[in-house]
Formats: structure tokens, C-alpha cells, sequence
């Protein structure tokens, strides 16, 4: 195969075109994946997510049952995504003063291919439920910095994203 | 009802339990919403994009499938959304030297309430796309700065953002 | 027609086939339909409910999305129902002591027909969710009654349950 | 961890947010659930749907193929519930003079967790799909105890629920 | 606009790129399509099913399920077209000795666009069940001439294929 | 068990009613199906579809990302279908002129059952896509010849369809 613009890209088969790349002969192995993402606010928006953590207005508890159910998803929303069957996931949050939600996904799977993009997915549609519940309040909120900040098992081996803090959860 | 911490978030009823808000006695009218984000990457992968679209390896093609697929699932994504009925999507990209994929999906509809989700929906869902078929080549890629930026039809009037250029298309 | 064993069924065509009735000529009009059940388990089970409602373990609040979401399903669980745009759903509870949680599910539409599916729809799916948050500790429980009790719009007018008393929400 | 209400609802972290549990590390065996329910209805009604099995309009043929396709949804429609490969379901039905049917879903799997949800959710769909088509001329039907009566396979070992009849299939 | 290779393909934009028509100043009016189709199977297959439809093992009656729901499916499958609340489906079958299944789909919606992919995706899914059940004894068979053979309602006005009999139901 | 007309057809039990069959038992072994259709036209749409595979109007990328989405959906849409994790899907087309688009999908899973059904449907919702964005100039287009040409793996042994030639893909 001569470079022909996407080698390296292997969505693509030898003539360019999208594909589901075969992953029959890969093994069976204990996988996790950890994305990031944020939701940037008004600060009085964050207080009433605030307020209704100890009130009962509870954004975030709804937000994360999307999140958690979106990544169950995954695999129909995007195109060339191998169906994987998880076998867990957290969402968490972190309010951080004075303008932002912080949203952390882990999903973990037994299987033949990783779960970044089921935690990419659980972030992005966390911070979509925020945005919709927040939306009569304040329009112009941000979803930003959807990133993968681990990943391990697999071939591939671990990865770990640089100068991301710890979460402790 | 008083101030108990979520006021203003209408997706909660004045016990603070969350519910899809009545919308039966909003009028039908032609509503649009457009929104925007970004693809943080590589500059040698924004050159892999770059050359499949001139060649056949096309992630913007499969990227743009996606976000109008799933302009049509926001309703099955966000817990408190309306289903909707879209009359059209539209998903464009622009490439940014060095090194990043902007994304505009502009969505339509004619109801009884807007469609600023399925628009924010498809512009994440494209991205996240995008991260998909080229993270093979490159894991740390950062879906970015997911917003409206702009909305009309309906009662609260046209919603335009500043400080965003046009896309003329 | 004679009559052959599924007269007055009208989700059969006068040969007997199943079909989706034809609803093309009816009015588009606003109506409602309120369905309720129950889940029946341990007084300690609904204990643990209870407390979490007052701590964080929101049992309640993870049905009530389940609920929710679950009523936008109705159309594609449901073989002869039509697709419905639902306007407004809400999920309620109420805790009976010593041994229930009663569900009750409001839904609404502008459309050409009734939303009772929707709202039975809705109390099935977040009483089955009560069951697989509590299972670990209480196996037997039984989800039950789950009914129509009010339904308005539409030409076959307003029906009420008897001896059902008002949730006053 | 203290005791703060949600003891022993593993659904929940030690914070008490929801979650899906991680089952990674779970065996694959070979388990089966078995779930009942039933939908209480007006004499006549049971008996048209009696006629429509030795005629054509088969109503429980239309609930039993609901039933099955709704196993394998309940991944979607149960928050916390794991995506299973449901590898065999079986849907049947007793009509019990004078006023009732009896559903019953068996529904097996070789994973790393238990298929109860899907067995109690085959049983609830079959049932309001029975109620969706006979509703034209009984509104007043009632889907009453949905229960599992078997499971095996797992860590957890056999449940049988007292008092149950075999259905000898 | 010059010709560019893809005139006349309305659901590309000017520059190419695909896209979801958009619809809203259309007019809601009443609209109809008829599809039909063909599973042409051995003698001895065709047989099976014609004896299933006087005893019980009924598949035509499970493909008939099948059809209609995936009717309600179209809009998710098929990238580019409108979702759409349908109003009405049959789908029916002829058994044509020697080796043949016809299928035939009618789907009816009140709204700004046609229901054709709705009957067209209704045949191929019945044909595909057909196909489903009967594998285990014949693996031979073919989905063919799955075809539209009417459409009325809309703009464009009435179309009928030619050299269609009529099947009278 | 009597011959009741169903016999060998495995998707029925010995009543006549209809299941999904327990594969429990059966090993998970790499599978492979290969499935072929083809979307009949006027000469003059395959004309504009050849063009617009080499300027941008991309019909066939469209209707890939389609197909291989669709196979995704097969345990969905077919009642009886158990659900697969699909490890690998190619879709190819194949020009002929002066009338036809030939469609071809391959499907592969490690898993307790074949991907038959995964490959037929990828292959059917592929053509009924490209008639989907072709059919504003061609509502005559036929999808036909919907096929099995190959299965490997699995106790029933290789399949090869007769007459069938080589893609050489």
C-alpha cells in the first residue's frame, strides 16, 4: 500500500474506505478507560447545581445516570465503534469555584478492544444533560476539554495523560 | 414556591424532582439552532484529515454521518429532552492549521420547542467521531469548546453569540 | 365482518393480522393519561429507600429518570404503537409504610393519540429500575397494579379510575 | 464506610452516587432467570383473546415476540444494568378463567452476571403489549405481580420463589 | 451551482456534502407509500410456512411484527431521512407456489414528507425475518425486488409503478 | 413431537410457539458471513452516482457508514436474532454498468452463533440508503438479490453460494 493520505488511520481499508476493523483474533483482556471533560458556567449557575446537591434539584444525579447509560450507547453513535459489552462504569463530578462542573468517567470491560470512547461518550453526554438542565438559565455554557486521561490493558499497553491531578475516588 | 436551590432550572418541578417540562400549549413554529466545537490535535494528524479528504480516506465524511444520526438520538440521550421531530441538519467542518477540525452543525425544526440539544448533540457526536477513527495515530486529542451559537423561532426570541465569525456556507 | 374471535380488537385488520391502526384523520389535541403501580418488598428494603432519600443513595431518583426515558421507548417496545412526540412527562412516588413504593406517571402530548402506553410504560420501567437497585438485598419483591387512572383528550373523552385517591402534586 | 442509608445497595459508590458495578472480574456461567406476571382483565376480554388463538388474531403471539424483543432492550431502559448477550428467551403465556393471563419469560445467558432484569422485563412489555392491543375495549386491565420465581448460575447460587406452580413447558 | 457529479441529489449541499434536507415549509398533509418485495425459498420452505399458518408455528406472523416495528425504525437507520411519526402500518403476505413469499408494506403519516423509506425498510425487515426463521432449512433464499409500487400525498403528487396487480386487501 | 407443519424450523418450540433459541451451549468460535445485494437503476443515476464518487457527492460512503451501522442493529430489528458483538464489517460496492450498484458485506464475530443476519442486513440497509439519497431521480430503483454467499465457522460447516465470483477485496 503506497501513502495514500491515510495510512495510519485504520478505520480505513487499503483503498480508503471506512470499515470496522477486524478484531476476531485479538484476546479477551481486562480493560479501562478514563476521559475528562468540563463544563464551563455563569458562577450563578454553578450555585444552583450547588445548592441542589444539598437541596434535592439534583443536576448532577441526572446528568450522571445519562452518562452512564450513554455509554451503553457508544457503539450506535459512532460509526466504525465495535459493540463492547461493559461490565462497569462511574461518573463522577467536581464543582470548582468559580465557574465549572468537571466531569470524570471510568468504564471498564472484558474484552477484545478498549473503552475510551464508551468514558469519551459518558463525559460529552453528562455535560450535554448539565448544559439541557441548565439551559433556561444560562445559554451559554461550554462543554470542553472531552479528553482520555487513561487507558490500560490490551496490546497497546497503559497510557496516562501528563499533569492530570488525581481524583481520589 | 421558595428559594430551595433551584429556581430558574425548569427540567425541576417546585418539589425539585426532575420531570420533561409541558410544552403541549407552545405553539408550532420553524426554530433553528446552531452550534459549534473543535478537535484539538496533532498538526501530523490535521495532515492525515487533510489528505483523506483530497484522497479516499474520508473521517470527515463518516464524522458528518454521525452528527446528523445523532441530531436524531438527542432525544433518546438526554434524560429531560423533548422528543423532536428534525426537519434538517446540516454538519460542516473546517480545517484549522495547525492543528485543529472545527465543527458546525446547523439543525431545524418545526415545533413547539428548540432544537439547541440535537444541534450541541451533533457537533460532539461528530467530534467525537473524528476522535475515533484517528486516535489509532493519536491518543490525546481534546474535544473542545462545544456551544451554542445561535437560535431562533420560539418565544425567548433570536439568541446570536458574540465574538463568532461566519462560516458562509 | 363476521364476527371471528377478534371483533372490537382494532389492532387487527378484518382478516385478523396485526396491524398499526391508521390514525391519519384524527385531530391533533392535547391529552394526558396518568397511570400508577406499586413495587411491594421488605420493610427493610423500603427502609433503605427511605433513607436514601435523605442521604445520597437516591434509589428514587435513578427511577425517575429510568421512568422518564423509558416513556420516549413506548413507540419501539410497544409493536402496534404509534411513535407519539410526548410534551411533558413527570414521575412520581410515594413511600407506604411498611412495604411499598407507589408509582405514578403523568404524561402528556399534542397529537392524533392517547399517551395511556406512555404513562404505563413510564411506572413499568422505573418500577422494574426500584427492583435492580434493590435486588442485591431483597429478591422477591413484586412489581404490581400497575394501571390507568385518568386519561382526557381526544374524541373518546375522559376517563377516570374509581376509588383512586389524589396525589395532589 | 459508615452506614448512610444505602448499605448494602451496590448500585451505589461509598458516596452514594449511582454507578454500574464493576463485574470484570466475574466468571462466565452459564445462568438463567425466570420471571412472571400477569394482566387482570374483564371476563370478555379474556375470552377474545381466547378466540383469537384458535382464529387468526393473535394477540399473544404480537405479546410474545414484544416480550422477546424486549429482553433484549433491557440494557437500555434499566439505568444500571449491565449490556448482556442474552443467548436464549422464551416467552409463553396460561389463560386462567375467568379473568386473566399468566406470562411467563425464561431467559438464559453465559456471562458475568445474571439475567433477572431481562426476564422481569420481557414478562412487563409482553404484558402492556396485551394491554395495548385489547385497550379498546377494556381500558381498565391491570399488569399485577411481576416476580421472579427462578434464577441459577452465578456466585450467588439458585433462588426459587415459594409457592409456585410449574408450568411444566 | 455548477454540475458537479452529484445534481439533482438533493441530499448533498452545494459543495457535496451530505446532508438532511431541509423540510420545514413543507406542508403537513396526509401521505401513503406501498412497497412490496419477495422471498423466494424452495418449495419444500414455502411449504413449512404455508402449514405454520394453519397450525402455530406462525412466521409470517412474527415477520409481520417485525415489519411494522421496523417501520417506526426507519428514520434511524437509513443516515439522511426525517425522523417521522407514522400514523399507520400493514404489512401482508402472498404465498406464490411454487417458491415464493410477497411482501407487501403500506405505511401512512400526516407530515412534511413522504413515507417511502418507511415501507420500503417495513418489506426488507419482514423479508428478512422470513429469512431468519426459515435458515436452519434453507439458507438459499433471496430477498428480492423490494421495490416501491405507490405514493401519494406531497407536492409531487400520485405515483403508481407500473404493471402491479392489485392485491385487494 | 408430532410433524405439525413448523418442524425444523428451530425458532419455534414444540408447540408451534415462537423463541429466541438457547445457543448456551455452543462454543465461541470465530465466525465469518459474507452477504450480497444489488440496487437496480436507471443508467443515468449510476451515472451521477460514478461521478459522485470522484467529486464529493459521496452516495456509497454514505450508504457504508449506513450498512455498517446496521449490522450493529441486527439483534434490534429481528425478533428472533440473538444479540452479536460484531468483532469486524466491510462494505464494498461494485459498479456495473450500465444499470446496477452490486453491494457486499462481511461480518465477523467470535461468538456462539453466525453473523448471517448481521451481513444481510448491513447489505439491505446499505441499498435502501442508496436509494434513500438517490430516489429525488430515480423512484424506480430495486434493491434485489439480497443473498448468503459465504458462512464459515460454527458446527454447520462452510457455506459457499454456487456461482458466486470472486471481489477480490
Amino acid at each position: 500500500m503506497h501513502d495514500n493520505g491515510y495510512k495510519g488511520l485504520n478505520h480505513f481499508d487499503n483503498k480508503g474506505n471506512a470499515r470496522m476493523v477486524d478484531i476476531s483474533v485479538k484476546d479477551d483482556t481486562t480493560r479501562e478507560a478514563v476521559a475528562r471533560g468540563e463544563v464551563i458556567m455563569q458562577p450563578a449557575t454553578l450555585e444552583l447545581i450547588a445548592r441542589g446537591r444539598v437541596a434535592k434539584g439534583d443536576v448532577l444525579g441526572v446528568a450522571r445516570v445519562a452518562g452512564i447509560m450513554a455509554a451503553k450507547e457508544t457503539g450506535r453513535l459512532i460509526p466504525m465503534a465495535h459493540p463492547i459489552t461493559i461490565t462497569g462504569v462511574n461518573v463522577d463530578f467536581r464543582l470548582r469555584q468559580p465557574d465549572r462542573v468537571e466531569i470524570q468517567a471510568r468504564v471498564r470491560t472484558t474484552g477484545k478492544t478498549g473503552v475510551e470512547m464508551e468514558a469519551l461518550t459518558a463525559v460529552s453526554v453528562a455535560g450535554l444533560t448539565i448544559y439541557d438542565m441548565c439551559k433556561a438559565v444560562d445559554r451559554e455554557m461550554v462543554l470542553g476539554r472531552v479528553r482520555l486521561v487513561h487507558k490500560s490493558g490490551g496490546k497497546s499497553g497503559t497510557f496516562e495523560r501528563k499533569d492530570e491531578d488525581s481524583w481520589d475516588m
